[in-house]
């Protein structure tokens, strides 16, 4: 599978501008990747206010889901993005995705908020959820959730070869993108692409430095800090060949519950 | 709590040699360092055959144990070493440690063997320990165990602010050494020491890169691939510092079970 990831500058609130960013890409790669994949609540920008994302959240068919679907369609790219999501009276921090022929891929609500800012602004998610996509399965996660090595461990569990998370993380925390993300991937023997923002947002440094890793912890492609589009071919016999030389999943002593 | 680990060339299958070693560096350390901690498999070294190391294999209050509880008395300085340990027909790949006043602190036999050779020469743990020294809530682990966000996690439950990890880690594993044990330490908010061999034995090359990291991820003190020793004052105030910058632990939507 061909997978590429743009770490995007952010106009944050507006919601056209950052489309025609993304679908300016979508068009340059048709063709040359299978899945397209940018940052946690990409629609928006993240760095506004709990009323403003809120006020801008669309439901998982609103308008903005159409424009994405119509540009898979149109370049023949699975395009997988975050956005605040509308559902009745509540707001998640969601994302989706859609295949080449407009099909909803997936949909996932993310499961741990970090922040005050976000625990403000949205409502929680209660499941993990895979999807198939180029003969690998493949999991959602969204910034913090990754950070947990209990996530990453019950996506593989539910059969994820591929991990992937939509982010927005400040410079001063790069050690997550340096070194969890590639041991998040060594320590359960699995594809993990991890897609930032560039550049500033308001009063935000961006760390950038998105990135994607084999499932043996190897980084196949890093990003700078500005705006960028990285990409690597994913080889699934990996996942096999990673776990049976260090097999970790056979030999944990621990189970894990979950999600709570 | 001055904290110091010696990575030491192996002697393999000469314990006298091995203790020489350690004597020589507890006398340096005295007065200057409160706990000293050696590899994985200290007393015989760790690249010997299944039937060698039975062989070599003591009681928890054998001759090895008693020279380094005298050592131990003689110098002030606790000390946890690694051992092949002899219980009955059991043989287990174990470490202890006493104090500076001959009590014995803590006996911890390893939880996960990661290899044929262990298996055939080890039976396995089946809990995880904590002793109380300097202020702090220690936990031992070994080597593979450590590798296991689990296990970590597990030990902090447990009320863990220093996990110990002697080691016996080659050369083409150094992702472990330089990448999951800064991430280990950052993403359960602990302190993490992990001491392994320098140099070679056998067919083996070690790693080397034996180091102290804070419950921040940073580290603290990083070895090279030769003898030596490093140390680090570690300071308790630096764990509910982590815990209230990272809020991993509270944040969860996980639940461990085990060790099974």
């Amino acid at each position: 599978m061909r997978l590429a990831l743009l770490q995007p500058y952010s106009h944050p609130g507006d919601s056209e501008r950052q489309f025609a960013t993304l679908a300016a890409r979508a068009r340059d790669l048709a063709g040359h990747a299978d899945l397209l994949v940018v940052p946690e609540l990409f629609m928006t920008g993240y760095r506004l206010s709990a009323e403003k994302l809120q006020s801008l959240a669309e439901p998982i068919d609103g308008p903005f889901a159409r424009q994405a679907e119509a540009l898979a369609r149109e370049t023949g790219l699975a395009i997988l993005y975050g956005f605040p999501e509308r559902d009745g009276a509540a707001v998640y921090n969601s994302v989706q995705a859609f295949a080449g022929d407009g099909r909803r891929l997936v949909h996932y609500r993310k499961l741990h908020l970090p922040s005050d800012d976000e625990r403000a602004a949205f409502a929680t998610g209660d499941v993990l959820v895979t999807f198939s996509f180029g003969g690998f399965t493949v999991a959602p996660l969204i910034c913090y959730d990754v950070e947990f090595p209990e996530s990453v461990r019950a996506c593989v569990q539910a059969g994820a070869d591929l991990v992937i998370a939509p982010t927005a993380l400040r410079r001063h925390w790069s050690q997550i993108a340096q070194m969890m993300i590639p041991v998040r991937a060594l320590e359960s023997g699995v594809f993990v692409a991890y897609a930032n923002w560039a550049g500033s947002e308001a009063d935000w440094d961006y760390a950038g430095l998105s990135c994607i890793c084999g499932p043996d912890g190897q980084v196949l492609a890093r990003a700078g800090a500005d705006l960028q589009v990285i990409s690597a071919t994913l080889d699934k016999a990996e996942v096999p060949k990673a776990r049976a030389r260090l097999t970790y999943l056979r030999d944990a002593r621990f189970r894990l519950e979950g999600p709570f």
